[in-house]
């Protein structure tokens, strides 16, 4: 098949081996499949990435000698079984799954495993028992986004909302429009958004935030704390650079909870006092759970998520390195997807 | 009044005026103060806390050319009221308080507060509405421990222990061993405790430790995940130096939730990456509520926490500079208390 490729340390695209499903697997098609800033980050700092896995015990370890296909937010069609596959989903079926490749007792990433490819080639395989139907009516390109929708549904979760709370989205970014479109299916008022990018702040705007704040203009945690009017603060970090949390933590009032989804791969500093003198709650967040992921798609297809203005652009195969490089500008896209049957 | 004076970032014995309460305020003469590890800090890092409360929104922020008395874990004896003060204590009555005065329509920090002097002096004064009449039958000394007690009822309560929770308690100076007492009193079941110092490790034990570990024998949080068999791990923090947090997140299970009782006034650098792949939760606390002091000093007369172990000496005023050196090195003592009638 066709594929994207990361191989030492590059993005090529490449002619490689078909991938063949094994037992409880579906071999499937991918329609589309999103790009990641994880994605983008695991290319650029792969070594530090994998080194890091292995300090903090992440669930998936690389071996950068050798091929690795990523693109983790796909919707794909099914087109053959392995041995002992159910029959609960048919050749020609729409599918989505959470990336998790259940093979010979271990769990593999799609997308970031050298055993698992993702949507960035043309085939993948998967485990029957993940994939989920997309409902009749739900279009491929936003089925495709049910996975990073998730990740803003999982966070808001762990951040136990309640109707009084004021939340605000540090970073507008793919993350934090996701948790800004979790804010609204919850029905939490006003969400505040803060982002340096006018496209982003518009994007804000249109996935639900009724509030959107120029950092450039005022800190945006002065404005919010003013905004909030003492009720429990809710402010979520999607940004994910060093120094981040330190700013959150210096404006945050008294009593926050803060939840960290934006990921920070380096070493942060961080001013313990600050979260002492104020009893501040931090909660980090990974991913989503089955039960997440299934109503996100649920909530995507009923139109409760209108994934619709996040997508602003669309590649084949051959398209993949280009747009990884249009997308380290933060300015011109929000999610680019990959469609490896578009010549 | 003979006082325990902090002075140029010195501790001085002295004649000083007498307090004067004020509208809503009594006078009370000091029976017993704990000496506090933070007031050990306040001293050795004087400009550094001050400059550090302005930073991070503390809520006392002392003037440094002026008097401190220091002393913020008292019994005391009522004396005198000032105007308008109510009844419910008279003179002879014995109470403990929340070391706060409310004067003038601001909250100061008895004992860290330039107008509101502590009990490492002769006589206080306290704000009539805060104090509580100490139990018939509990001893002053034991009454004194309410304080410190309370932080540890506090910081379990932060956690939200559950039935099946594994705590986890990191350091065993007195924050810690208030710690162990809270769980205990919650019920917890193993609790863990560490410290390096033999002594710690057998007041852990008294105070309620069903395990403790020398982390110089085989990292703690090591043995802890082994013990703690994938039950739900609560690690208390109660440290408070650079570097524990980092240790804390490493060494820590999925999901495990961090409570930061320990009082680091560096920074302090982490990983947020460890915090993102485990999903950890850090809540810092601070103080306690009002409600937790007051079940805190009913919890000492009720006998449902010991604070006997505790007690490992006594001074009076003149004794008290003496007893910080002592206190520096952390296995001779746990509590000095001051009793400045004592010659």
């Amino acid at each position: 098949m066709r594929a994207a490729v990361m191989r030492n340390c590059q993005l090529v695209v490449d002619t490689i081996p078909d991938p063949v499903p094994g037992e409880g697997e579906v071999l499937v098609k991918t329609l589309a499949c999103g790009i990641c800033g994880s994605d983008l980050h695991a290319l650029k700092h792969a070594h530090k990435m994998v080194e890091m896995a292995k300090e903090t015990g992440a669930p998936f370890v690389l071996d950068l000698t050798r091929d690795v296909v990523m693109g983790h937010e796909f919707c794909a069609e099914v087109i053959d079984y392995g041995p002992g596959s159910s029959g609960a989903v048919r050749p020609g079926d729409r599918v989505v799954s959470m990336p998790l490749l259940f093979r010979g007792g271990r769990m593999e990433g799609v997308g970031y495993s050298n055993e698992a490819p993702g949507g960035y080639g043309e085939l993948m395989t998967l485990s029957a028992a993940l994939v989920l139907l997309v409902p009749n009516g739900l279009s491929t390109e936003h089925a495709a986004l049910t996975e990073p929708m998730a990740v803003g549904v999982h966070a808001v979760a762990k951040a136990r909302i309640e109707p009084y709370d004021a939340p605000l989205v540090i970073g507008c970014g793919p993350v934090g429009l996701a948790v800004i479109a979790a804010l609204k299916l919850k029905g939490a008022e006003p969400i505040v958004a803060a982002d340096f990018s006018p496209l982003r702040r518009a994007l804000a705007q249109r996935m639900g935030a009724h509030v959107v704040l120029d950092p450039a203009k005022r800190p945006a945690l002065e404005a919010f704390v003013e905004a909030a009017n003492m009720r429990p603060a809710v402010i979520f970090e999607c940004v994910g650079v060093p120094g981040i949390l330190h700013q959150i933590m210096h404006g945050a009032p008294l009593g926050a909870r803060v939840v960290v989804a934006g990921v920070c791969m380096e070493d942060d500093v961080i001013k313990p006092m600050l979260g002492i003198n104020k009893e501040l709650a931090v909660q980090f967040v990974l991913g989503y759970t089955p039960e997440e992921f299934a109503s996100t798609l649920q909530a995507i297809a009923e139109g409760q998520i209108d994934v619709a203005p996040l997508v602003t652009g669309r590649v084949g195969v051959d398209g993949v390195p280009g747009a990884f490089d249009t997308l380290a500008k933060p300015d011109q896209h929000c999610k680019i997807l990959v469609e490896p049957w578009r010549a």
